[in-house]
């Protein structure tokens, strides 16, 4: 189980691997969402998502011996991207397991951060049971993308950053608003900030008709998503809430925020043009919520994490054509 | 005279006003570039470029009754912003003399940072006449954007970062590749490197035909540009090097390195997709020299500086298309 010094011993394995993201800000952005509000960059991250953290620590974690027989995950994503550059890294070997049809752009950089990248058939082949046949042959240990108490752990450690950067600009008490999908970067976060800055409450952040954390969060039960396709918050879509996860939101978040699409793209574009960073539809939901929403949030200050910033450009150009 | 006690005096001043711009990197970058390449990220600067910490270390220098009365600044660009926040933010005064027919965004930014805008008209009026009028009506004292001790000062705050963050990451040697225009950034960085890490050597980047810091450098005397419009990479073209700046520069930099405009672009669509920024095209040609200069360089580390982000939506998206 995850506590604070798991948190802590991940940072201290990460050292100057991740990039401290900043905390950013623009008056601009204040004067939208009538109070002060900060942004955690983590689309600045290596791989571009905070999902480095958690596969940096969940290698680093493992035993030496275990860890050079290398590590297999199962992502077309910013998970697959963060593991596969972490074992990379590490000098291990990393295979990835996407589906046949996930962009190509996704292949080619999960392969161009060294990992093996072994395609499958949706429709025709059980991805699992490719993953156990792989990992048993070559004795790889599998990385979950939220599911794995050293992958929260790695993801606390943006929490430590947060509590560390508010108290060094005198924010006493806040909202951190944090995207997501399973609940690895926000158990992570909550878990950090309940030890280091209990007055930091954190606030979940999805799309609207994939609000399944939020749906948990106010029944106290696991509620699933009725489907899991057809977001352009793709990143932190998930059929539901991990079971690791779970039972940490529950203690220490408050009330989920669900924001539309185009809050999305316009959070996308007001982060483009007044914080000089590129953010994702689904890392931008955080932001989004502290833009558009601020009737649902309390506090004076708020601090949204920008989780990740792998969009592809043209999605970017017809937001900044749309609401630029 | 700036030297590096003023620098750490600035700094000092400047304390958590300034965002610590964070050293950002890719191996994709890397294997265009063919050594290992990093980017100090000061387009996430407020104001989005490093001219806040000039406007910050400028204002916050004067002698408080002296800054009660307010500041003047000559700008339509980058400068004008940093000036205006940085006076704001501690209560005074900000006037900017900006030409009629500077974009509208610009004008309005400025605005909305604070300051006082006032137009004049390139074609008929005299825009010193003008700004002496009013600094002797209000007592107003004008920051010059780069030939200003305090600003270069402020600059070199960028300097202290590069080296602390190198040493962090275990960098011994490097070259700094900075954007130069009047050689505020440039004369800042070099003088803190001198004094905090002598093994990284600076090298200038400007855009072909506005490169008159590099033939300045070599020639060893201040050279002028033929012509200072026309560039698309505006935020960085001077008539000249500064007078106070050159011979800082003569005495620490290497010799300057000119990209083409198209390299400046490419740059700027690397980043965007690679490190997840948003840089303007004058911001991008240090970026451009360490990916596509690579024979005009000697080390096998180099940190490219990007020094400003405020870039037209318009001129990224064109560049996304026609080099993403």
């Amino acid at each position: 189980m995850t506590d604070i010094s798991m948190i802590e011993a991940a940072r201290e394995r990460i050292g100057t691997q991740a990039v401290r993201t900043p905390l950013l800000s623009s008056p601009f952005l204040d004067e939208i969402a009538g109070r002060k509000l900060f942004v955690k960059a983590e689309c600045l991250q290596r791989t571009g998502s905070f999902k480095f953290r958690g596969g940096w620590s969940a290698v680093s974690g493992l035993p030496a011996e275990v860890r050079a027989k290398g590590v297999i995950a199962f992502s077309s994503g910013n998970h697959a991207q963060g593991v596969a550059l972490a074992a990379s890294l590490h000098g291990v070997p990393a295979v990835i397991i996407m589906p046949m049809d996930a962009p190509k752009i996704k292949i080619d950089n999960t392969r161009a951060y060294g990992a093996e990248v072994v395609l499958y058939d949706r429709a025709n082949e059980d991805r699992d049971a490719i993953g156990d046949r792989i990992s048993r042959e070559r004795g790889l240990t599998l990385i979950r993308p939220y599911d794995e108490p050293l992958v929260i752990a790695g993801q606390g450690t943006v929490g430590l950053e947060i509590a560390e950067q508010g108290a060094e600009l005198g924010i006493d008490s806040a909202e951190i608003l944090v995207p997501c999908g399973g609940g690895g970067l926000t158990s992570g976060i909550s878990l950090a900030l309940a030890a280091k800055a209990p007055n930091y409450k954190v606030r979940t952040s999805e799309p609207e008709r994939f609000d399944d954390v939020a749906r948990s969060l106010a029944s106290g039960k696991i509620e699933r998503n009725a489907t899991s396709s057809g977001s352009i918050c793709d990143a932190i879509v998930t059929p539901q809430p991990g079971n690791i996860t779970f039972p940490i939101m529950v203690g220490l978040c408050g009330k989920g925020i669900a924001v539309t699409e185009e809050e999305a793209l316009r959070a996308m574009v007001l982060a483009f043009n007044r914080l000089k960073i590129v953010v994702e539809p689904g890392g931008a939901v955080a932001l989004a919520a502290a833009l558009f929403h601020g009737d649902e949030l309390e506090s004076e200050t708020v601090i949204a994490v920008a989780s990740g910033g792998n969009v592809d450009p043209e999605v970017m150009t017809g937001a900044l054509s749309r609401f630029g």
